[in-house]
């Protein structure tokens, strides 16, 4: 066996066994394979796309390059949930602290945001004292003890996925859905959780652009759940426009802590964090959808879900009483009178990672006070001279004038 | 513009701009674009193809990588000859003298071999004393003396093509029609002739498997040399078996002269070598093709086109009468009765690379006296016995069993 006859099979649409799946992707890990024929064969991938029996034992040789966090010492069921990434989502910060709050353990790992979208890791860090980094045994304490950890990647997990992610990212080979499905899945099946909820987003500022994608990646990454024992739920949700008001670090924590406070009810955010609360909760306490949307709702109401994020921000090291946003603000106002018909989540993005909210390249520093604040929505009459939205200045200018995130129709 | 935008908008199947192609290609020739980003594209064009407009950008930007021949200081027309590389292919070494002693000129840059196919400059150099580098003036003085000069590529001619070529050959991206028709227009259009004729090979010894791929490849290459005004012909020849009964570089020297003393009539060899000869002759003396072939066969028959070689492996410092090939020789003989349906090309290819005739690996030491010799047709009856072929060994043994070259059916 070697390389380039895989890559030849491959570019020929033939079927990859297992152990050729396992060759070329331990060989890139370990150096056999040069990164110059991976991603031959990652655009092939790409463009011939995988059986499900190739996307199984791809996961399987994700999983097996690292170590898999043993979570036994956590009595009863572990639920986790995951993100395919969107502009805005800060739904983590929220559903967590619920799920938790009714006694289900929830032992999280999250990543830095990556290219325009937001990261977990990154808002928490945006509360002075939040330690994100915990050792295995730190987090099982943690979940043993007040029910709820979320801490960034451990080093070794899957670490095949980051390498061949870190290329898929330059070689334009990001966009496929088998790639997509061992990528997350990989991850979380060796993160441990028994239970896990993945949103799938779909749009114009998300990775999956259609429909029939989102479909296609969420039966996908239900049967590699299986495989493993796992049991998977998917929502695929709206990323034509970011999620909620709030954009940029700090700033997204505070609407987090609105919404578990039990503001912006009837808002999308609100709407998209309760459904994937209760399906976690209908998973683990083996409830009906519609009864675990009660108990989730509830604890939203009663305060115990806010009470858990402070207990569990408290428990981290954070203090909220301490978050901060930029003092330097400017308010965007609609030049003309009419109708805001899009608000474009990917340039909102772009905008907000402009002013430093994020790293656009690996060791870009964060400047987590900064971002936008949205004032409209999509549908709302405005006239000449009112307030689309608040830029929240740091040191950088933004990159572009904000007013290109408002398409305003006039009548 | 970078590359990445520019790998997805190939992945995305759309065509690239002449600024696009020149970006990427120059790019990564000059070190600013990754080779991993180089595969990733070529794969993409693999499978997704190129459009003719792309091809003729492409093949642009890869004749100005480097030195573009003059060859104005030599009168009258240039003619050229290229084949896409075949098992047995010495039909340079006949058709050129042929031409020559007509009066035409012939300045031809080949190459060495490549995987399993043989180069003319290795065989070429297999006669002791033969100097296959010439420099520009060396070439234009010959070829203005004798009419004929046959010399390895010089350094600077289409360096472009040396680097994308070394990487597709590692990374299973070597077919694909529109990379094909470039790299070879790019470098006969920098080696300055008139009139072309190319020789496209098809068959399991080939890399175009398909009549429809070399009809393709034959169109595209026609319209290449439209754009730079050249005249440019194809034949479509069969590679399914080895052309001629001998393969490795002194055996194939021999069986060349044999066919310019005029033996061999009526032998597949012979009839390619007339015909791509003729098609020279008539778009340089603007002669019927019939008339062309007449005068070909009549240079064959009177023995000027021998004399031609003769003169010109002179010429260049090479004595045809120290020619050697291995006395260390092995018959081969059938093990059973019955009619031999196939000989497969590759096969009997890597059977004599095998045995040293070329490099295998860029730096392997060639062993110009090794090779095998056929006894036999496709369509033989054989019994029991009878020799197959001759394999002429040097140092190193047959990677397999000579046997395994030929299918012999029982009746």
């Amino acid at each position: 066996m070697n390389a380039i006859e895989v890559i030849d099979k491959k570019r020929r649409k033939e079927e990859l066994t297992k152990e050729e799946i396992k060759y070329i992707f331990e060989g890139f890990l370990n150096g056999t394979v040069e990164n110059y024929q991976m991603s031959a064969l990652l655009m092939a991938i790409v463009l011939n796309g995988m059986t499900d029996e190739e996307v199984y034992a791809l996961t399987d040789v994700f999983i097996n390059s690292g170590d898999v966090l043993d979570l036994s010492n956590i009595s009863g069921i572990k639920v986790d949930k995951h993100s395919t990434g969107g502009i805005g989502d800060k739904t983590t910060l929220v559903v967590a602290p619920i799920v938790a709050s009714l006694g289900i353990k929830v032992c999280k790992m999250s990543g830095r945001g990556l290219g325009y979208t937001g990261g977990t890791i990154d808002k928490l860090e945006s509360i002075p004292g939040f330690r994100v980094s915990l050792s295995e045994d730190e987090i099982i304490k943690q979940v043993n003890e007040i029910g709820l950890a979320i801490t960034s990647q451990t080093k070794n997990l899957v670490p095949l996925d980051k390498v061949v992610y870190a290329l898929r990212d330059v070689t334009g080979t990001v966009e496929s859905i088998p790639l997509i499905a061992s990528s997350i899945m990989s991850k979380k099946i060796a993160s441990g959780a028994d239970k896990i909820v993945i949103d799938i987003k779909v749009g114009s500022g998300a990775l999956i652009k259609t429909l029939e994608d989102a479909r296609h990646l969420s039966a996908l990454m239900i049967n590699i759940g299986k495989k493993y024992n796992r049991e998977v739920r998917t929502l695929i949700t709206d990323m034509n426009t970011p999620l909620g008001k709030a954009i940029g670090n700090s700033l997204e924590v505070i609407e987090a802590v609105s919404i578990l406070k039990g503001r912006g009810k009837d808002t999308y955010l609100y709407n998209v964090c309760v459904e994937l609360a209760s399906n976690l909760v209908s998973m683990a306490l083996n409830e009906s959808l519609e009864d675990a949307r009660k108990m989730v709702v509830e604890n939203i109401n009663n305060g115990q879900a806010y009470d858990k994020f402070m207990e569990f921000v408290k428990y981290q090291g954070g203090e909220v009483s301490k978050l901060k946003v930029s003092d330097k603000t400017m308010i965007v106002r609609s030049e003309k009178n009419g109708k805001i018909t899009d608000i474009d989540a990917l340039k909102v993005g772009m905008l907000s990672a402009s002013l430093g909210s994020q790293c656009e390249r690996e060791g870009d520093l964060i400047d987590y006070n900064v971002g936008v604040v949205l004032h409209k929505n999509i549908g709302d009459l405005v006239n000449e001279g009112d307030a689309l939205c608040t830029v929240y200045l740091g040191t950088k200018e933004p990159a572009f004038n904000p007013l290109e995130c408002f398409k305003i129709e006039t009548f």
